[in-house]
């Protein structure tokens, strides 16, 4: 590929919120050019002409990249298609992330393997903003893995698509909260634990997702078990240590971050308190990512820059 | 007192939100008048005139039951001033609630002790949905205290009050959430200790407390740890018993409350699941309560009808 | 019919958020007994259980009362066919209102000829809105009909219904507000005309509705040419007077209303100032519903009180 | 001043919602850099460091450009303070848009004066918003000047700022909407007639501001008396004509805009209506504005571009 030359892109699936994000981040970067996206119910998208995904099928154009915002289920094998076709792919689905034929997309950990990826499964919003919170943790051996982490997180209604659905209706969401997933159900559990295996083993670790009025953002509140003798002091050392050289982490050491801190942004922010008035040690991290952007696009965006060999940062300004 | 008399009402600081709510209850209560109400910023609620704090002092007239909803710091000192001058008082405050000057009226366990009552310190609302939530599982006796139970909470802004603060502005809180009082330091911490000790003695409770951008309601996660062997429809029969003939707590036994089901009602609404892919048993309880009513000015109607032998209910359709 | 009986009734469409809204109101109506309700998607709809609409149909069992809130289109057939069986019918749908088989149940106006009522057309939310306070000034010729009125109403999305539709998820109405129907292509306008010509005849009226993001509420801005001359204090004597013994309406002297006054009570609230720095006299009207209250179950039960010679006001406390 | 070098730029009131929104947007301005940044709240906002206005006022550093955010009344003083210091001068508030002193900054209007000017108003955000809606038909000849304009705006919160007031708080405006400075006594009036009067004279205006319950945006309908014989491809094609050049302002043929196509951007967007059933013709134009962006921070970046001779793009990708 010639340095200069842009990227021919794709993007399958382009009306949903996800795929939306992506045709706004795509056009701000000046390292690509879109060639192809598709919809189903839209035949623009943004500015942008979409067309049926079975045209692109039939007359298979070859892009330099490809992202797959298709509904789980379907995305997956249209990835691997797109990938024997040439292209290399990111795929935004659930569909390929306990995979072994994709590197699973978490940049910040999985910046080594992308220059040779082919094919990167896109990490799911809650697993983005557990697992950049946790990791720090885990792979200094602070966690006490005897006893469990909680997880209670909550996210903005685009996390649960475009799609028309009576619960999802402003009459039903607004002035209401909920948890769903409840007991340790929801699918994205598997992928947590499969992210924190190579840092910590096995751990227990309960999830429960929250449905919030809001359009955008995850909040995540996670109670973990530290090994005793640990002060707060030492957590933040090791957090502000282990993100400097993140772009798109920001360590807060004196407060904890909210969604209003992240929402438009590729970014996760995180904070911690000690916990009081317990016996045993334990910390609480707060963390919170835009759920379109690093949780989903943003993210996507992040992880093609570094599989072409682009500044991470390019298309992403925080 | 003629039993088909009325009861006369004071309402001390009837502009807030806890007040106006309960001026709005006590106004469709068949067997109560309001005859006092004070206000230091409006000359009218909801169309009960109101009269400065001072007023009421100086030219004292004798009431059946007063209602506190003064703030923090002056609430409890007036409360008892009132009751010296022949009033049955139920304070909104928390001054009073670790006191043992005052019966806490959480009504469901402290109806016994409320007929001879001249003092009730009304429940916070966090204690209140938090506390309905765990005490049938800690009367019971299957509450393992060796763990810690884990309560994530969320509630509408109007539980901060109605005094004017940048940071409850809609331009901060629309779109956003976040966590306040994180590692056990929000002040409603003490009472749940305290309201759960007579049924499960000392135990460790981590409270996070979090802003929903909703006007009213509170709902609580509660991830409890259980004794071994333990099963769910154990737990649901428990439930089911311990709140058969409360007219204010509803046990769901298929699925989990939202704030949908308790907003404007006077009214607990409790559901709980197993936790699943976990080493040691934990159920998760999830409890609902709007904040106003059931977390306030409910429970305070609810109290004062026990006090004065009223109908529990009367006044509190559900 | 005996007069402590309780009126059996029926309500067709009880899982949409107008139905629900009538079968809360019949809830606590205590001249009433819901014995048949119909629902097509929900077999339970607040605790009363439903059966779809064809099984009531094929086993008719005779009602003194049956509210249609079955879709536009559907219903106006259904609610003629149980007139024809013996029952008394509220339409709630558009199908009747500008037919001379059905009574307009305006009810403040059409008090006199509900009582030997068959069948009453519930009028629509904005017409309510709009007529109510339009109709003192037409009716007192103070309104100049040689220059066009015009109405500027937004409406809460519960208007739009509870089916499914992407442009009434949260993610797409939440921070939006749009104006739809605009240019007098709403089907209300011909309904408002209808409801003002035996007022005021034919006159010039431009409506344009707006969605707000909220749950519920109407607010109608109306700007009314009027004869010159007139003074803003003999507008609000008029006002003042027209409504002195409607106990649904109410004028409020010193300011204008809003949402807030009126949202889940059955009640008009109107205002008016006169418009400053204009050569030709006018004044703006400013008026608010509950659209599911007043602009829909609220007003049917208002209806169902006066063809029965109940009080009117019962099950509708303000 | 060196074509390549940064212009110093200094932001008077950088806490309040305008404030913070010219930050940014100055932040990511390649052709800027802020020296200087004033609160009296807050020692930092978006991370630039600021100091109370009296520091800057004792030991006043020279820059290039100024933009006054300061509280109407304090403002316009201090504008013409720091132009006799030598910075040109762009002023937020509305204490200079109806003298003589300055330069009326309605840039799509003011262009050809913002070269030379030294003073800058910049608009209003209900006036922008009405002039780009209104002066294609009004310097065409097109607008009925003896009948009435009816505007009727609604605006987000944060047009309203960010002191914390009681009336702002989110347990107010959420689920609520109201009109204020109803009967032509909102002080943008003036400013919106002086603004036509250069191109249709005096005129009459109704003009009726309503508050939203969303964190920003602008939408206004505005009902205009038009000639007869008028039809609405004409006016499409004027529309069409009049911006066919302006970068910030968007045209659409075929639909009306809402909210959510203007958030965020510094953009005007328009659509119009012809009104049907009417004896005499009108049009209906609704326009969109970001009251924060081109309402307010962006405008003033836009008029700061062209005053310098920068593209007058940039830094406002829209």
């Amino acid at each position: 590929m010639n340095k200069n030359a842009l990227l021919d892109v794709a993007v399958l699936g382009a009306s949903g919120y996800v795929g939306r994000e992506l045709l706004g981040l795509l056009d701000k970067h000046r390292g690509v050019r879109v060639v192809t996206a598709t919809s189903e119910s839209e035949s623009r998208v943004d500015g942008v002409r979409t067309v049926p995904l079975a045209e692109v099928v039939e007359r298979w154009a070859p892009v330099d990249a490809l992202f797959s915002c298709l509904p789980h289920g379907v995305s997956g094998q249209r990835s691997v298609w797109a990938q024997d076709r040439g292209a290399r792919v990111v795929d935004l689905s659930a569909d390929l992330r306990l995979s072994s034929t994709a590197v699973y997309g978490l940049t910040e950990v999985a910046r080594p393997s992308l220059g040779a990826a082919g094919l990167v499964a896109n990490p799911g919003c809650y697993p983005t903003v557990t697992l950049l919170g946790l990791i720090p943790l885990a792979s200094a051996g602070l966690i006490d893995t005897d006893r469990p982490i909680i997880v209670d997180a909550a996210s903005g209604v685009s996390g649960a698509g475009r799609s028309p659905r009576r619960e999802l209706l402003f009459g039903e969401v607004a002035e209401d909260f909920r948890a769903y997933g409840a007991g340790n159900t929801h699918r994205h559990l598997p992928e947590i634990l499969a992210g924190l295996r190579p840092h910590a083993g096995d751990l227990d670790l309960v999830f429960t997702p929250h449905l919030l009025p809001v359009r955008r953002g995850i909040l995540a509140t996670m109670h973990v078990p530290v090994a005793d003798g640990m002060d707060v002091t030492q957590v933040q050392r090791l957090f502000t240590n282990a993100y400097a050289d993140e772009p798109f982490v920001r360590f807060l050491p004196h407060r904890l971050p909210t969604l209003r801190d992240v929402v438009h942004r590729n970014l996760v922010a995180i904070g911690v308190v000690p916990v009081a008035q317990v016996r045993r040690p334990m910390i609480t991290v707060v963390a919170a990512i835009d759920n379109l952007t690093k949780g989903a696009a943003g993210q996507a965006v992040q992880n093609m820059n570094v599989m072409f060999g682009l500044p991470e940062t390019q298309g992403l300004a925080c």
